[in-house]
């Protein structure tokens, strides 16, 4: 199929072409005397991204689920008690997770479309008197439903009945696109990959933890190796690592650095709220509606977008792959063939979300559903334009 | 800036995976006993792309300027009177580039936005009873105002009054992606360059010439060594050149024509057509008009589109390019500041076309404009929505 | 530093110019329909590396390392005994993770320089009437050390009691450069990377297992989620992953294991015998001794070469990487300073493997080795030649 | 065939890595307000690298013969009598594509392995009382023999009668790897290329000129166009180019440079000549001669070394290739079949040498040549080792 293909998921993202150059080398020697001149500022500027100061980063050569896995099993013990919610599949496969590897959670099942119940988990930390729960885990965007959720106000409710409870945030498709602040919200765990807001190839699992996070480790018994931070810290800390290290990835992760802080986080942040109000205008000037459910729980980086009655999401997907080059996100488990999703998130500007929202439109006229051909980019079009404006204006 | 950069000048074009990751090289031996199984296939397969059955290509390094250079140098001789036309800034270059190589020029000035004047050049042709005239040029795609010409017709006049003049074509904007058959055609040479329809950087120009034009070749006076066709042909013959060619390019030219075959050189075309009308549907709903005068000059690989008086062209593309990452064409010479240009030939797909659309009306509006945001996207998108039910009709 | 990086470690190793092209990618969704097409083959084709027939391969995120916990913690439950032995640093490392694990292990300590006790593992087997063995594990090459281990005797030391245990090996710096019979040796789970014989970056490890080894892992219960078997085959079925993938190495692999099956495994086999021949050689030639100690301990991948008395081996590997931009590998934890070892696998022929030999002459003598120059590659290439001397006379 | 391809033709040159990743590039616009951030210090820097303060490069889509033929037709005129000297292939054609261009050609013809005749110039400068000589050529490194001239003395020969004739020097194979000092030998017009000292793909021809030869070309009446200064002046003073240019070579070009000024250039010529001195050494343990008749001729760039009677050079090169994947240098023309070359410039180590002679000793000794194995790589290390001696006494 001829020219580009356009690439509209919630991740793996685009890749910049900084990026992309910087991983285009040979092999070189991961024991090399100058191997830490890249591995040492790795790890000190990956924590910038996660504004952890005091604590340390782990860099896993695996999916973002291998830092999920390598967060619970060094700082937790089996028989455990942990607070979690589920709205979407991301936060079921976390709860899945916790459940086989030996936790007792206390899941609270919300309605897809919405977050983390923040006023349920306060009754709950408050009524636990014995400090039973040991951690409380956040899911702080659902990719699955589009959905974002409270960081902060689960830290507040933690605090309000001093509960010491560690706080595991799930920060895949967050973390590098939207505020996320470790340490100001006293997040002990943070997990993200590299193939999102990192805007590299998956196959880098980030785990960002605490000082409490790293002494709670000392006395966990979760059997790990792999995951272990024992072996990370001795060998990360001379720039090594316990085993060979995806050395291409390191080097992207390098340039991926680069173009963050070149950019600045903060700008990255707004530049995401601002893409993400043009993909909403669009979802609004076609009529249609968004799977979550309220504009507080409005992400930043994916919208989740429900589709009429009697159009099959599935087809969506493979119509716009197969007849326009353009890969959307399909609906998974509970919105299966209910919802699609555009990810607008990582290496993306005003053109890019244009020419996804021109496929949709395409695709969604071509699948049967009735939408007026050019509104959906009009409306972007303006509010990218009016949002320029005040920008503008306030800077005058 | 965040994002992809969106190319859409008339070249050159986007490069598409297949022939970027075969350009990614180390550098190889140009005098190996294996080369000529790169080279060999080359000079067929280019052959096939211009529809030259019994003739040679010469593939130089040198920009597609350098292959008009080696047109004219090695066909024709210093004196020689040759009926050319100008109507844009390409067909001006060449008629500047044969008066200041010594050829006596029979220059018809058009109307920029008009094309080669078939009438003009019959009559001139049929008063020439002496054959005075050594050469007739055609520029197949006048690419400064999107317009091409009709070569077919000029074969015919030529033949209508038995003029045994040669052909010379300009085809840089339009071999490879607008039907061209210089068998059929009776063209004698045909300049191409690697960066439009093949799809590759800069870097190679392609001369296609009949048996005629090698004949004619050998008594010609010219001076000339860089270009010459002798060492070539010398060379060629065994798979080599006569001094060291840009590897990658013909590494990546292997791919490029690979990805052309399989597409198919009609399919190409259609492809075009199918985009540009697109295009010109989007331009319609704005309100705008190309420079093209009559739909019989519409280019399918460039649309020259005028601005609103008081709006300045310069300005525009800057705004593009600075605000929204994305590159169009500019006006040049005549039209400079007056027309933009969208560059819809080579490796591109619907999707891109209407980022495009998208990025040339955020960019009209911010420049004060007045057109409806979406229009043009919205138009394009029912213009190829009903081609693509007509095909589905015909198919059934 | 001017001029190429010279890599000789034991990986990762040089990756072809094929592989590098193959991963020179944009980012694509691995959840498109088309997604399978590449991902089925992959596993079909990976299992013909291994020559397992009936069983499957998974293609894990992660080093070598977690395919070593992944055969562990699906196949096995906390508690079992294990019958292991350790000769180096990385046979060392599995024993720890065995440990780590909460497995029994009993351990066998070998001089570093031999490889896996055959007649000591048949004896415990024969003692262990009550079949509490539940597994015994083969390094099948110590890369610490350059000593290969005889699987097929552990096999048949197996069968000669009538030993239920599963058999597991450590094929990582072996497989796909040396051969491996896994259906014909009964190896239940046998481990391998992408940095070694399949000439690609670290980021997958491979894990390939037996009919018997997945029956076990259905009443195996030890925790594990990210290395879980059913989610895998769930997936995998079908084509997909149960996390994102590394896509990219997916293409690698696919253009790697392209170029495995061109060559011919046979072939590769004695290609590395070959040249593993020219570097012992050299080691002769310069009057040093290897670290495996005896023949029958050879390694055809790696060398571990002794340094003199009062030669620091550390200082060795930093002259060569500083002066002459060539990466060789340390000595390891026991032999640490003592030996320098040369990788010679995976994408290789004559000339690297005299590069290399060239530069470790350069340093040995600069480190105060007494070696006569151009000594060690005289006698490679004498070797080599002698070896293709007797290849033709026996084609002859 | 496994392993890397082992170049070491002189020219095309290796590519180090960061000139690849650089030129791993999407296509972008050339008319961009961005672009002459990249090409205005691109001219000024590659003045530098031909010590050319006052004048002005031309960089042309070309091989270097176009750079060559730029010269020629900018600065001459048909007719104009010129004093040039024959003594290898690239001599010879240099002299040929001058009578073809019409020039008036006083020719040397010397023997094959000595350079340009520095006294037989003085005598026919000093002769020329009415000056009717209007240039005088000196191929500063003739690639062919292996044989480096004495520009400056050609200077101090033109000085010495206050001979107005220009002065051209051939560069092709020595600007960049061996000292070349444009202003203060009076060189008027220097011409390289892109694939030798530069280390990039072929594909620019630089050609280099001083103010007198700016001041010649306004008057000079051969024809041009293509390679016109003219148009490149007004084009390249504001950060463009008359026609398209190859942008991927261009930003290989930056990284290039980047790096020979990371170098040195001083460092750089160092470089070559230590390790062409490793070279020489091994040619003269091997008990073979150079090409070059005499000390003052050896290049630093490549040597062409004699084979003994009855080895056919044709079958060594071939024979290297075929079985050791490695590109050799043939023999060209007066010398085919009877010498071999070995390219020794551009990103290169002693290591890529001693890689290079290990190769020629396996393919001389199958050729049957009677050479030790070992004795010229032995010979190189010797040689290399006495050198760091040496340079580590005079700096202590």
């Amino acid at each position: 199929m001829s020219g580009y293909n356009h690439l509209f998921i919630p991740g793996p993202t685009n890749i910049p072409e900084q990026v992309r150059q910087a991983m285009n080398l040979p092999m070189e020697d991961m024991r090399s005397p100058q191997y830490p001149e890249l591995t040492l500022p790795l790890f000190a500027d990956v924590k910038k991204v996660f504004k952890n100061r005091n604590g340390r980063v782990f860099i896993y050569p695996s999916s973002g689920t291998g830092a999920w896995e390598a967060a619970m099993t060094n700082v937790l013990s089996p028989g455990d008690r942990v607070l979690m919610s589920r709205f979407g599949q991301f936060s079921h496969l976390w709860v899945d997770m916790a459940e086989r590897l030996g936790f007792e959670v206390d899941c609270l099942d919300m309605e897809w479309g919405t977050g983390v119940p923040v006023e349920l988990y306060a009754e709950r930390l408050a009524a636990d008197k014995a400090h039973e729960i040991k951690a409380v885990f956040v899911t702080h965007n659902e990719t699955a439903t589009g959905v974002t959720s409270d960081v902060a106000a689960v830290r507040a409710a933690l605090d309000a009945c001093g509960h010491p409870a560690l706080l595991f945030v799930d920060g895949v498709s967050s973390i590098g696109s939207i505020d996320f602040r470790q340490d100001e919200w006293g997040v002990d765990c943070a997990v993200s990959g590299s193939q999102k807001g990192f805007m590299l190839p998956a196959g880098l699992g980030f785990l960002s933890v605490s000082e409490k996070a790293l002494e709670a480790a000392k006395t966990a018994r979760h059997m790990r190796c792999y995951f272990s931070f024992d072996d990370m810290i001795k060998t990360n800390d001379t720039g090594y690592f316990p085993y060979t290290p995806p050395t291409q990835l390191l080097r992207g992760l390098r340039a991926s650095l680069d173009l963050m802080f070149a950019e600045g986080l903060e700008n990255i942040f707004a530049r995401h709220h601002h893409l993400a109000n043009g993909v909403r205008a669009a979802v609004s000037a076609w009529g249609l509606k968004l799977c979550a459910t309220e504009p507080k729980w409005h992400s930043d980086t994916v919208s989740a977008i429900r589709l009429p009655e009697g159009v099959d999401g599935a087809e969506v997907i493979r119509h716009a792959y197969r007849t326009y080059n353009t890969s959307l996100g399909s609906g998974l488990s509970k919105v299966a063939g209910k919802v699609f999703r555009i990810g607008h998130l990582g290496s993306l500007n005003e053109v890019m979300v244009l020419g996804a929202l021109g496929a949709a439109e395409l695709t969604l006229l071509d699948c049967g559903v009735k939408i007026e051909p050019g509104s959906g980019v009009g409306s972007a079009i303006k509010q990218f334009r009016s949002a320029a404006t005040a920008s503008t204006a306030k800077a005058a």
